[in-house]
This record gives C-alpha cells, structure tokens and sequence, in this order.
C-alpha cells in the first residue's frame, strides 16, 4: 500500500498508537493538539512544529525569500496563539539546494527574523543542511502558558467564534497556483492575505485569559476542517451558519456568495483563531476583545449534543449539502 | 553568490550575527553548542534538532525503513548525550513522496521507536507532509539537565577523551556509496555501524556530573572537525595522538593504518562522546567510568595553551601535516 491510499491524517495516528502506546508522565500531552504539553513549575512549555516543502507548501518565486521566511515561523507562532501561550524560542532547520541564491537566503532571515523580534522570540539553534531536490523548512517554536486552551474543552451551547477575515488567503492561492490569471491590486491584496499572515499571538494570550472560552485552535486548513477537530476532541458537533463568516470587502467584491463560502470553509490558512465560548459570557468576552483589539470577535455558529463526524452549515436557516471537507495533502 | 560558494557553516552564523543579535534573556543560549538552553526551575530544558536529507545524509533501499526511523532519533539524542541532559520528549516532521510503502513507514516508526521506549523519550507530535522529491526528515528533541555540559570549558592541561571506537562508521560509509564494492560479514559491521548508532545517554548523564569534565560534545563530523568546536569556544588548542585513536579489531585488521586513522579523524557519524577532563581527575574518572560501563575512557590527546584553529595530530611523538579538515555539505 502507498502512502497516497492512506493520507496524511491516517498516517500519524496509526502509527503513533501502534509504536507509542506507553503512558505519559503525569501532565505531558502529545500528539492530537496543536501544541504539545512539557509540565513545568512556572508555566508548562508548549511545543510545536511545521514543515514546508517546494513546490507543495510554497513556490519558491511567487512569494520570496523575505515573505517565505516570514511565513516559516508565523505559521508556527499561530499554533502556538492557538493554545495562548506566550513564545520562548524558535529552531529553524533548512535543507537547501546548492545553487541557491545566497541573496535569497539573506532576505528569507530578514523575513523569519520579523516576527522573531516582534513576539520576543529568539532563533536558539538548528540545522542548515544540503537538499537535493527542492529546499524544505522545518520549524519548532517553543512557548510557556500558565492558561493554556486546546481542542478539546468546548461545550454545547457554546459560541462558536473566528479572530478575523476567512477566506481570502485561499483566494490568494488560486492566484497563486494559477499564474496566467491576470495581476491587479485586488489580486495583490489576495496574495499577500496567502503570503504573509499574521500570527495572532497577542489574542491568543488574551483570549486565554477567560476561563469563558473552553476551547482553541488556529485556522490552517479551513473551519470545515478545522472546527471537525474540536468537535471530535470535544465529542460535541456543531452548526455554522455561513452569513455570519466574516468576509473580507474585496472578497464580497469579487467573488459570488457561493465562492466567498467555499474560501471561507475550506480553503485553509487564514490563521485566525477558531474557539468556542460560553454563550453567558460571549457578550463579556467579545466586548473586552472588540475594545483591546478594535476588531469583533465574530460569532459563527454554536456548539451541539453529542459528537457528529459532519458540520451543519446553515443558509438562511436552511442546512446546506455538499460543502468541503477540508483537504489532505496526500489524498487531495 | 551561491550557497556552495560560502558553505553550511558560514550560513548560520552569519545570518543569526546580522538578523538575531539581541541580547537573549539570562541562562537562555543558542546557536554555537550541541544544545540550546531555556532556563527553568528544577532543571535546564535542553533543544536539538536535525534535519536529515535523502541521498544527502541517508540511501533510503540502503539503510531500509527501520534502521532510518532508528538513526533520525540516535543522531539527535546524540547531542542531548553531548550536554548530559536526560531525554524529556520528541518531534518528527517528515516529508514524504506519495509513492513510498507504508510498509517502510510502518518499519521506520518501528526503529524510531526503539530508541523512544530505551531512553524514556515519548513522541510528542510532529508535522507530516508530501515532498515531490525525496524523503526528508527532521527531529527536534527535549531534554533536561542539572549539571550540563558544553563545548566551551575545556583548559590547558586538560585531557581530549572520547567514548569509544573511531571511524567504523566511516568505513561503512565507503561501502553504502560504492555498491560495486563486494560484501561480507566485514563489510556489514561497518555498514551496521554507518547505519545503527547507539546515543551515548547514559555515558554523557554519567560523565556530565563530574566537575573535572570540563567540555563535552557528539562526534558527528569527525574529530578533527568537532574537536575544532571545543577549541574555538574554549579558546584553547589541542594535540591529539594518532597512536592513541581507539580502533576496532576489524578496522586495524580490515585497513592500513593511515586509512584507518583518516576514517577516524575526518570520518564522521561515531557519535561517540568527545570530552576534555582535568588531568588531575583523569585517573578517578576513568576508572569509574570503566567501572559502570565495563569499556574504557580512551584519552587521546591534550589541550594545551591559547588558541589556535588547527588541531596538532603526532604520529610516533612527530606533528603530521596534510591531515583532512572534516567535511562540509555544501562545499565538499
């Protein structure tokens, strides 16, 4: 059997219960979240690791060594928003092909070194090694939490909310992957919402703060993924009612409705935080957040009994079929 | 400029000077030793990574799935052995072609779980994903140390030891890369030795909680490489003994002396232990060291007095010139 019969998701879990049944030590949590568990007096250390490849996470020439760099790291600060914690330190390890422009390796640290200086978060080590074939990025961030969330927590009768925008990173990919479409500003705005996300450290640590939100995790592969993963942590299903994602103006601009919800759902990479929160202290919660951040906290759905595999988008009240479901990288 | 032209090591540290030069908070060091350091109540936690690359660092049909899975968590918890820590937790990132067997994932998760379940070392999450190129692998591990070790450290008078047989895997590297090369039981120690290295844990924990050890690292490169690391961030020389070199019975039966004595200076991929020990402790340390392991501490040279970026090799009390100075990915 080959690897594209099985898909990524299958592949972790299967062998990780095969090969790594043991018990944990007492606090220490894996392998399911995104961030794992280090118990520590003072604050537990959460860890949490990415790999980009060529060519199937990013193409080399579209986005630049700078916004590639920067990129690299967000992606892994926003796992770490996700549990609220705050960064400690970041490990970087690239395989790079030989010819590899050296300017385009200079601009890559300027660009991975953005976010390092604005969320205190010190590149400690890593390894720099030849590739063959296309340059491969791993990074591992590293970050302490006193109130940490995760997937599983949510509850029925929970708010269901998003930090920001959803939709318009996927818009920017199919630019992106799609390079005789024509360039303009719009098509920019798109791009760069896919090239250069924000990492949404500052609500995470905030929103972690409540002991109203009872469940977190960041966007990366599209709510109609994503949220799956709390429900199924959380044993819980739930509803989105898709006039309440939050879409960006150009993208209500430019896209039909029907498009704007597909991005929205199931294209993944926003990194905006997807939680769920009490509804009795939604009101509370989602004040505090609108006066800190001077954006809302936007209400999608709510939380449901009992664990159901499938969302239920709502139209206009109506539950919707054949919507998504998420992506794989091997199966898709 | 190309990346070939400056070479692996010349990256990181010119980047991280030019990008990464703030302050970093008290206890917390990074790039430059086996290990970074985060300060934290009832014990350091130490942080490695490395990044393996296909036909760079590893033949996937030559190694086979379980000795990979084995080796990508041996050479990391390599440098956990280099600073004394005890094991705390594992990541694995892997990028994977679609076409690959999941019998050989099933066999790599099987050998990296050997080591996982010796040392007490769960796997605690990681990030899987498609390369349209080879198999790449990256490992990060955690671990904890109250006594630590480092490559700075080491004083004149001290004496250079290491942990155990030199070069063996280097020979075997010879077979791996020249499958023209006939095979037999002798061509198969060499290669289980390339292919199936034993972190030395135990040893490095042991040793770190001696005073008198002044420096320590892994040997991955070679000692006439990694020695160079010790002597650069202590600020001292070295002289090493060619005499001296712990060989084994099939390397000195197999090899002329010269080639035996290239394998084990320049070779690379022991992941023995290089140490340098207060030669008034020496005795004491040794002694007790060969006590617990029934093997002994090899003492093959000395550090002698300010620095100097090459190591002096005597062969028969006589300085040799002409020796290799460890390899480079990029530039070799």
């Amino acid at each position: 059997m080959k690897l594209k019969d099985i898909g990524e998701f299958g592949l972790i879990e299967s062998f990780s219960k095969k090969y790594f049944s043991e018990k944990l030590p007492d606090g220490v949590s894996g392998i399911g979240d995104d961030c794992a568990v280090i118990p520590s007096k003072g604050g537990d250390f959460l860890v949490s690791t990415d790999l980009l490849t060529e060519n199937v996470h990013f193409i080399k020439d579209e986005i630049g060594g700078e916004l590639l760099g920067k990129k690299s790291l967000a992606v892994n600060l926003s796992d770490l928003a996700a549990s609220g914690a705050t960064p400690v330190a970041s490990f970087l390890s690239i395989a790079i092909p030989p010819e590899t422009d050296t300017e385009f390796l200079d601009a890559f640290f300027k660009g991975y070194a953005f976010w390092s200086k604005k969320f205190n978060c010190p590149l400690l080590g890593g390894d720099t090694t030849k590739s063959l074939s296309g340059l491969t990025i791993n990074v591992t961030v590293i970050g302490r939490a006193v109130n940490k969330k995760f997937r599983s927590g949510a509850k029925p009768g929970d708010v269901v909310c998003v930090t920001g925008f959803l939709g318009d990173s996927a818009a920017g990919l199919e630019f992106v992957t799609n390079p005789e479409k024509p360039r303009n500003k719009t098509s920019e705005y798109f791009i760069s919402r896919h090239h250069n996300p924000e990492p949404r450290i500052f609500e995470g640590q905030f929103l972690a703060e409540f002991q109203g939100v009872h469940a977190m995790m960041d966007i990366s592969d599209g709510i109609s993924s994503d949220l799956k993963h709390i429900m199924k942590a959380s044993r819980v299903s739930a509803v989105v009612e898709l006039e309440k994602l939050p879409l960006s103006p150009l993208m209500t601009e430019c896209y039909s409705l029907r498009d704007a919800y597909s991005f929205a759902t199931s294209g993944g990479e926003d990194y905006e935080l997807l939680l769920t929160v009490d509804s009795k202290k939604f009101a509370e919660i989602s004040e505090k957040f609108e006066q800190k951040f001077s954006k809302p906290l936007y209400a999608i759905g709510k939380i449901t009994e009992s664990y159901s595999p499938d969302i239920v988008f709502l139209e206009n009240s109506f539950p919707l079929n054949g919507f998504s479901n998420g992506f794989d990288h091997f199966t898709a």
